[in-house]
């Protein structure tokens, strides 16, 4: 499994993954579902996977080719002109990657081999934009509404980021937010794991402002895992009590 | 879709489901999912169900019919000697009427007309027990480390009980926990509403010590739903907070 969540903030994106694939609960190894590309000054543009790990591999590679082959920089991530079309264009790839397996396998390869990917950017001139597509290539746009994307095991972790989520919010506490999205998640399904992955990317900047990998020890995790479980705990004792007795009137 | 959880804590069992069944968004209906049968000063045994509504009902309607042919009673809930044989014969009563729909509606049938339920009780003499029932008839019993099971939409509402539960609980604090964990899950899945149905069953009482109907406009679930915001942003903001400057070191 997988958990990956992409926020757009009136600053900028802010961006998580964790690190672990499956294949069973008997073979756990870890690899890295956030990539990026850019162009100094100009573009940043990153990719989060989710699904069939073959699938996600030979998309990024594909993805990364192309900006390898300097004639061919139309169809690239550093060349296409709008975030738009690099999430169309990722979405194609990702389309015709699934499609390519399962038509390989036959009707054993139906409905499987499948994934998903959060894209994340800005181009020089534009917004900072965020999509989120589906197997099937076609892709959907954050919006003022709906200003993040989840991605895998997205469940546990998204009540407190619905709670939490504000887009004025600085980027530490965008960070804070997901760290604790994220400790609900591996506290309940194992197949999501530490390390993860993190990346800010600050409105016009263009480059990542803050990006790294969060260990098995590193401390703030372990501090917000632990102080949030204390804090949940009193947030708890916090709320009016329940009473078998009275007819509740008054708990307003 | 659906929402229960069963709980056992050391004072007795506490109940609590949802009441919306869908087929489509735009087909929504009331339906009560917990049932319970007492012989009193004896025993009583709840169970609460959850997938589809013609199999729980069947389900329901047989058990309901057993305990009205009294020369039949040792099939019976009202009759069965153990919660272990109340648990069993529920499971065989949901796995043939599975099975029957299945087998009714041919290939067409396969993996559909599924259902789960929980089984909750106490019969004099013996403990407070708690079952989790399969579509497949099979069943698992709550234990120490694992007091409580859920059915339906799961996850949204899962991390809250984790961090909350204590089997020293008081019975007050325990529909609080759920109540939490119901709006939670309330607020990410349109599929579970309003209203709830509560029950708690004390240690040896052999009654529902107290139930009722948590309604649309309940003005306990109301406070406990918005103070819940309040209270999460407070517990939010007193973690340490994130920074991109430091190394951590001093976060523990």
């Amino acid at each position: 499994m997988t958990y990956c969540v992409g926020m757009v903030l009136e600053k900028g994106l802010v961006l998580m993954s964790d690190t672990r694939t499956n294949s069973g609960v008997d073979n756990i190894s870890v690899f890295r579902k956030m990539f990026h590309w850019r162009v100094p000054g100009e573009r940043i543009i990153s990719v989060m996977t989710a699904g069939n790990l073959a699938t996600t591999q030979a998309v990024i590679s594909r993805l990364e080719e192309r900006t390898k082959a300097p004639e061919d920089r139309q169809n690239s991530l550093l060349g296409l002109p709008t975030m738009f079309q690099v999430a169309s264009e990722t979405g194609k790839l990702l389309r015709e990657t699934v499609r390519e397996t399962q038509d390989n396998n036959g009707s054993r390869g139906r409905g499987r081999f499948t994934a998903s990917m959060i894209v994340a950017g800005q181009i020089a001139g534009m917004e900072p934009r965020l999509f989120m597509i589906y197997p099937e290539g076609n892709f959907i746009e954050a919006s003022f509404d709906t200003p993040f994307f989840q991605i895998g095991e997205t469940k546990y972790g998204r009540p407190i980021i619905l709670r939490g989520y504000d887009r004025e919010m600085s980027f530490e506490d965008a960070v804070k937010l997901l760290m604790v999205s994220f400790d609900s998640t591996l506290k309940a399904n194992l197949s999501v794991g530490l390390p993860l992955d993190l990346m800010v990317i600050a409105r016009d900047q263009f480059e990542p402002t803050h990006a790294r990998r969060i260990e098995q020890t590193d401390p703030y995790f372990d501090a917000i895992s632990s102080s949030w479980s204390d804090a949940l705990r009193a947030a708890f004792h916090s709320l009016p009590d329940y009473s078998f007795y009275q007819p509740h009137e008054d708990a307003e």
